[in-house]
């Protein structure tokens, strides 16, 4: 299985990262950043560095010649003259399939319109893989924004690929769109509930997701519901030893600061991943 | 003479593209881009980089200390205490050879106000001598804004001092200048006209500019003028088969997709030839 | 003494620049400025690149995801890994101290609040102490608004580690804070003065600063201030051979552009000396 394959080699980056490697010398990557997204632009920068190779791009659009109405796929058809790979970020669903479909060279989706961030979920499946030791036979439980949220999509059809039991945990408001759930009930066990409290206990990776105050129409109603997910070190008394928490980051405060010198936290160590992931991904692409 | 020399070595830089090269290993080139140019700003750190060289540099004004109230001498100086090569963008006439003037290190003009733009010459000169294997003898039309394009008046006069016949192809509101049109002529065969269509068959190199709405305070007439330069594959049955379609990017909507997919255009490969004529201009400068 | 061995190192570094170094091949400097300072920002950058590193970061905080609301800490925890050093400006105090308690990673504190800038008192002490050939003996004006301005502070506590004779020269109204007076002057020489023309030929060092509008209510005040404080060419008739003008830049109109050719002028110089500081800097830290 090709993600397999690609989970083992990023878990070998890290000798990479440690001793500096030329690899991709004389290697141009683009990053295409039609919005901003800091943490994902300096992963892929990072990324592409520590394997000897060069960068350009831009980091919003206003920066793009956007402004002056070009359109994407002349874009695309010109920046790749200047790079080996372009990595695209883009506000719109499936831009970065069409920038694909233009590209002579190969594009990296890093996140396209509200469903679509593919690395996420490859770098959140290397954090579980690396952390427990394994993906199939856990229990894992998605937490807070499952209808906007843009990384668990991508996750949950990635989990769905293995012997994994899901809880969905949400507000009745931002709970898994239907057809998403039907899909992937298909595949595995998965079950859907509103309290996180009494499902702590079984969870061997707990995913936590930023709730935005956006969502909600009425104050009190987001007050009530962010708090009813907001993560303490008194819950972890709780859990499992072996138990994660994971974040695709940035936190508002979902995750409560106590729970930062835990054991079980593993949301900064996660972004490691995502280099390390990002770093294997450019290497098989280029290498 | 130099600009062909320059030309030859550009031609040669592709295998530095394909092999990768370190030639300008620990040299640094700043980019100063004053209004921001996507397209040219990657182009040049581009060439850098697959020159084996680094880049430091601002995309916009708003991000530099210009800020702050420093005029661009003092800016100059300052940065190239940083820089082996300063690349430089700017909304006002000059600006690049003031620049010049105060820096004790090579400037290169990215663009400085209307009407200068001289690497984009350049590229235009190899695109030309590359696809069509000479510039003398053939006949070239300009189309679109002439009074205002920053690009076409760097490219006639690099183009009179080949043997070469001009056609320039503008509405009568954005006309070439008089006093251009006059000293160009001086030195090549040239015609004026209105009308794109009667010249399609004898026209060896097409090169096609934005119409910019802006330049007209009736949209009607706009329309009327912006419909009448718009290429499409139709107008390509009645040209030469070895004719080449020229633009120097963003294009609006004056060549249609439809051009695209055809062998006479040449507008992308152009920023390819681009970034093998920053090159050459860079290894020349600092190699 | 620490600084003296920084001091003594930055002075070497001139040969890396010329020749290329590769020492620091591999390594990546994460640039985070939570506030656009584009001269330090280009620095660190060409320092990190001359010395064979990579470079990631943002230049200003709008890019920042920091949008989202995330915290200062959790930005570091990130990014940290993804770079191995962290060069961090931002506008509130303490800043950089906060983030170095967060990293695992080293942070250098590239303008932290209006207090503190580390970088630049360390390479005034490296421009005094070359173009001078000593530190220890020599009479320091430092000249402007001394209430606020930024790089004075660090400056002024830095030169008081030396036998240095110190005149602090301000209006009344930007005249430095008592208990920074009160501490320096406990142990060096210091005098306080509101008139420049009485003290230039007894001057070894002249540094000067920008006097900001917007300090001032009333424009009257304003404009009778920054023009007493206003250096010339005329003025350097006065001052010893030896004297050197310094200047953190970027200037307003605080030196005329008649004294930038004068032998005594040395704020270009500075900034040159400001990329050999932070290439002994990193080179210390990461070497």
């Amino acid at each position: 299985m090709e993600i397999d394959e690609l989970l083992r080699r990023a878990a070998e980056m890290g000798v990479c990262v440690d001793r500096g490697t030329d690899l991709l010398r004389g290697k141009v990557m683009g990053t295409l950043f039609f919005e901003p997204s800091t943490r994902t632009r300096l992963s892929f920068e990072s990324a592409m560095i520590r394997l000897g190779g060069g960068v350009i791009g831009f980091a919003e659009p206003k920066v793009a010649s956007v402004e002056k109405g070009e359109n994407l796929a002349d874009t695309v058809r010109t920046v790749e003259n200047y790079a080996d790979v372009l990595v695209i970020r883009h506000p719109l669903e499936g831009a970065a399939r069409l920038a694909a479909d233009f590209a002579s060279v190969p594009v990296i989706n890093a996140g396209s319109g509200a469903e679509e961030h593919p690395t996420q979920a490859m770098l959140d499946l290397l954090t579980i893989h690396q952390e427990q030791g394994r993906i199939d036979g856990l229990t894992i439980a998605v937490v807070g924004d499952l209808r906007y949220g843009r990384t668990v999509h991508s996750l949950a059809y990635a989990l769905s690929l293995y012997k994994v039991k899901l809880l969905f945990v949400a507000p009745e408001l931002l709970r898994m769109r239907r057809e998403v759930v039907d899909d992937i009930s298909a595949r595995v066990a998965l079950e859907e509930s509103a309290d996180l409290a009494p499902l702590l206990s079984e969870i061997d990776v707990l995913y936590m997701t930023r709730i935005q105050k956006e969502r909600f129409a009425d104050m009190a109603e987001y007050e009530k519901v962010a708090g009813a997910y907001r993560l303490t070190a008194r819950d972890l008394e709780k859990v499992k030893e072996s138990m994660i928490v994971m974040h695709p980051l940035p936190r508002v405060d979902e995750i409560d600061h106590s729970v930062d010198r835990s054991e079980h936290a593993k949301y900064f160590k996660q972004m490691r991943y995502g280099l390390l992931l990002r770093m294997a991904l450019l290497l098989s692409i280029l290498g």
